[in-house]
């Protein structure tokens, strides 16, 4: 089977018109989509690999896809979980085993790589691999892979999330059968939030504190069987259902979990790093750090996650923006289209240059983990910290500037940002769900402060930064020599300027803390007492981070000619917007004068119009498809109005002309008001 | 019956137990919230009258609410359908009259203001008062006070929404019938939005072209019969239906309306102020501006709905933060309660003071709307410009902030936030769509910035501003005396900044226009070019009106004593905070310098300990009664836990303990897998 066409890779049938509104929008692009597309994705060969799998998706009548937002609860469910058995049963038969492959199929099934049974194929198997002994693997890991059960992986509990020293799930070693009995002993014990688990999954491995001898060895891992295996009933002693309607992953089963006394067999504990003897002895794991690399990569995910949120966003608020007309521009001349605007660019393109900083960001970091690897290899474990250390606030930071940006997004759509029809309401659920998830944003932000707070002691104790993080010794004194718009245009001013902006809040954060303990404060108050300047120092390293990042991969790739010079564009338009969005921090480092200030929003002004006529083309490149885009508003072909009202027509409301209401309600009420009218003339 | 104490106020009955966390939380206190109660609501009296008609409502058990998100698009409609005739009819019963009683039912009954009728009852009646002679209002505004007929108001079409002038719809005139022909000529020009005409209205108010005598006269009103009165059929040459699912107004039936040269006649045009006579010829209105009054009305009420958004979300946040314990601040100490993280002040407190900032503000609006009034009864219309023109950028600033505001709220209550239990779902879908109705804010900002601009234009020719906007011409060289950060608790410095900060913002956006005219571009690319600093110069502006607005309203009122301090504390903690947000701005003012700013940073942290105390007492002062809050992370009685299990065991997808996919899809699953894993042994 040939690779498919842009057009066609991204839903559009030859035959079909393409409203000329748009058509002319790509005409005016100065360079080829297709080469950004390839450049996001590491190569051509990637990128058509990519599109014949989801070829298969889309041509597959049964993976047609339906409306989830006419559906209620239930609904959704049995609708999503017979398309994620549906997607498995497929995968197995196209023999399609890679990870990356088999994300990019389930992204091409449900729209989302948020499958009814995601917490199995990542969490739960991710477990198994990297806590269990060879030999349990050799059971459980067949299992998994043979789907004759279904797991997810089950921590957070109803009172307890973030902090896991907190968990009240108990697993107690009873050696006279040679079983652990797990149970929920408070109503906060349950276990709450898991994905998959209300109504879906046969197993789950439990995160409970471990207590043999009676004694607390604090968290572990239990294998444990939920429901049977013959008719899905609970197993004694297991309560759990649905946790109910959220604000978004609506298809997903979260659940709930109460064990009352359930026994398992010594062997369900995962026993890689610690172990329990038959007589109950404990030994502990030699290693608890390990743990931490696995962190990083479910982070780095999390970051392509949301940038690829944040881009579909990107794309259909610009094509529909390029079809949208209103108002006057121009006096007596016709409606523009709304991407004329200057605000409505200052809406879109930051949006699009963070889509792409925010996914080369996420390859960047993959990369440097795989760097990471590798020399652990030759037991080097010294870029860790660093990037642990980093990845946390990266997450916080690109999952809060993701969600906030959809929702620019969503409102640049004006009133058709807010139906579901725009594919927003169920976007943005989704991406914001995971400035939560994962490590809360705000303690992720702390832990990254905690890495900068301990560098800046280090480096004043002399010891020698990485190549990176050495911004926090250079030269705080140092001030911007660019006197045109124009000399903003030098990236290592850009980049200058956020490393300035980083040291001064690093360092003014820890003075404050070093403050506050010279006063007598206690570490604990002082840090508390703090969270305001650390969490800012944090974003501000993040920032310039994923500025570096987008720098060097853009350096680093083969792409060159105009689509190269358009990615130049973007990283410094990213730069330029960041600085005006963040201006006080800038000017508190003493980098950049008030003058220079005004320098940088007209260049950023300037961009704008470079930017302009390659707007649809730039959001083309993420060559996304209608069929993963869902939304009606951003369709390939920019046929938005007829199918608005197609759209709506076909929506549960409309089944019937005259609604039940008017039978039950409507008519007699205005029966009675008309007759009281008559009995008053 | 006797008004109820502030406990039964906010839905707690006697003997059910109050969580003692909380409990603990009320004890700290030093202000009686009840004080502030009083001063949001104008007096005791008012309050009084507030919770006489809640108590109405909640102790009827017609009125019980039943959990909307649990129901799927058309029952939500049906439920709330039934909830809103009831409601009316109720009203009629116990003879309420007066609009701010009605809205206060009416929010009591749906728990937020927002019915299935609710634009019959706004803007539906609005026109009829306002655009209609005498003689039409008798005929109509009885039908519609009667509600013998149910209305909506039909503006916003497919392809048009703030720009009136660019709507499609027509009504021609035809003087050999004396009729009016409604037509929809396009797809585009189809009705689209307007509430309660999807399903429910038998009437509305039409905005079309008037075209009589071949010419073209632009938008006018016109009432129009669109569904049978017998049957609830649309009328002939009328298509309508429901625009389908959106992010918020779940259970509003927001309609399309297409008419098919539908005639109603001559006396349906709304005639107050233009005529058509019987054969055809048009009179033009005498003064056209008359009706920008009523869109500061509609706007100030649009504050206080978003400011009560915002107000719920404070509730809910606030006291979920005094129950919920994570983490550890002091080692080895107890998980503390989340609302002693500073990170998670710096979350709560701002949204606490910027609700009452928004609640103050609104009525300060609402009064200066009044003075207006009074003073045009003299024909004195001076005040309109400054108050229309402001209320315009203030009504997309509330709205941008509280929808903000909320979301920030939320994700406070960490993963419980997410869930539709926390009630913020549903608040924030109301709250963020006024983000776009009702004038999406981008234009409102440029609206507000169009006023700003001739104002600087009228002060540079010498004409004398008013004390308020004389800001613009104050002395700009002037430096904050500020020296340490006790030294910002001086309210005149604040405002200093404030209006030091709008100044340079407005006039540095009007120095880039006019240097963009002065290099040769015309106004209309002058003014695109410069939307950056003009809606900069817009949001200042309305920043400094709001504090301006909240000092007044707090200086005005009789409330004293500690209530009053802790009033002069949010106050002052609204200001510092917004410096600090701001604090690019007003450092390029060049009024508070560097150092200054690292001063109000420490300030900023020092007012959190002064609230904290008081922080739950701050929003039960909202005095948000249980079933208008509708949240379980929420309640009065903060018995979280045992409520969010509860809710959860009653969602939709508990009604069965395995689920109907069980059968239909994941047992053949299974079973498929085992077979095949048997087979292979």
């Amino acid at each position: 089977m040939a690779a498919t066409s842009t057009r066609e890779s991204m839903g559009h049938s030859e035959g079909k018109k393409v409203n000329p509104e748009i058509e002319s929008e790509r005409r005016k692009a100065e360079f080829n989509p297709l080469e950004l597309t390839y450049f996001l994705e590491g190569g051509q060969e990637n990128t058509e690999k990519r599109r014949l799998l989801e070829a298969d998706v889309f041509s597959d009548p049964q993976f047609k896809k339906e409306e989830l937002s006419f559906m209620n609860q239930e609904q959704r469910y049995t609708y999503s979980i017979r398309q994620a058995l549906r997607a498995i049963k497929k995968m197995k038969e196209l023999d399609i085993t890679d990870n990356k492959q088999q994300w990019i199929f389930k992204e091409a099934v449900h729209g989302t790589e948020e499958s009814n049974l995601s917490l199995h194929s990542s969490m739960f198997l991710h477990c198994i691999y990297s806590q269990m002994t060879q030999e349990q693997q050799e059971i459980w890991l067949n299992a998994a892979f043979d789907y004759t059960l279904i797991g997810t992986y089950a921590q957070t509990e109803l009172g307890h999330g973030t902090n896991l020293r907190g968990l009240e799930t108990t697993s107690t070693y009873d050696p006279s059968t040679q079983e652990f009995v797990l149970h929920s002993p408070t109503l906060t014990s349950m276990k709450w939030w898991p994905g998959n688990l209300g109504k879906t999954v046969t197993h789950a491995i439990v995160a409970a504190r471990l207590i043999t001898q009676g004694k607390d060895h604090g968290t572990h891992m239990f294998m444990v069987q939920l429901r049977s295996l013959e008719d899905h009933r609970p197993m004694p002693g297991v309560e759990l259902g649905d946790i109910g309607p959220k604000l978004g992953f609506s298809n997903i089963d979260n659940g709930f979990l109460r064990l009352n006394h359930v026994r398992v067999p010594r062997d369900h504990m995962c026993m890689r790093y610690s172990q329990v003897a038959p007589d109950g002895t404990y030994s502990a794991p030699s290693n608890s750090k390990l743990s931490y690399g696995s962190m990083v990569v479910i982070r780095s995910f999390l970051i392509d996650h949301v940038a690829v949120g944040l881009a579909k966003g990107a794309v259909i608020a610009t094509r529909y923006s390029a079809v949208r007309r209103q108002s006057e521009l121009i006096p007596g001349r016709p409606e523009p289209r709304i991407l004329d605007y200057q605000s409505q660019q200052m809406k879109l393109f930051p949006q699009i240059a963070t889509a792409y900083a925010f996914l080369v960001c996420g390859d960047q970091l993959k990369e440097r983990y795989m760097t990471y690897l590798s020399q652990t290899d030759e037991g080097n474990f010294s870029a860790l910290p660093e990037l642990h250390g980093t990845t946390a606030g990266v997450k916080a930071f690109s999952t809060e500037m993701a969600a906030n940006g959809l929702e620019i997004l969503r409102m640049a759509c004006g009133g058709h940002g807010f139906s579901a029809a725009s594919g927003f309401p169920e976007i943005y659920g989704n991406v914001v769900a995971a400035c939560t998830y994962e490590g809360e944003n705000t303690v992720m932000h702390l832990q990254t402060a905690r890495f900068l707070m301990k560098t800046v002691r280090q480096a004043k104790e002399g010891a020698k930064l990485t190549p990176f993080m050495s911004y926090l010794t250079a030269n705080q004194r140092e001030h911007c020599p660019a006197r045109t718009p124009e000399d903003f245009m030098n990236i290592q001013t850009l980049v200058n300027a956020y490393r300035h902006r980083a040291r001064r809040m690093v360092n003014h954060a820890e003075s404050c803390v070093q403050e506050d303990l010279a006063s007598g404060k206690s570490h604990a108050i002082a840090w508390n007492n703090n969270h305001l300047h650390l969490i800012a120092a944090s974003k501000a390293h993040c920032h310039l981070f994923i500025l570096d990042s987008f720098l060097h991969g853009v350096e680093s790739s083969e792409c060159e000619g105009a689509a190269r010079r358009m990615l130049d564009t973007l990283i410094r338009f990213y730069a330029l917007h960041g600085i005006v969005q963040n201006k006080g921090e800038f000017l508190l480092s003493g980098y950049i004068s008030v003058e220079q200030l005004d320098l940088i929003s007209k260049q950023l002004i300037n961009l704008l119009e470079v930017i302009r006529p390659n707007a649809v083309a730039l959001v083309d490149a993420f060559d996304i498809h209608d069929d993963r885009l869902l939304s009606v508003l951003g369709r390939y072909d920019g046929n938005v109005y007829e199918n608005l009202y197609k759209w709506a027509k076909s929506s549960p409301l409309n089944k019937t002309e005259v609604p039940e209401a008017y039978q039950l309600y409507i008519k007699p009420f205005l029966e009675e008001n008309r007759n009281r009218v008559q009995a008053k003339l």
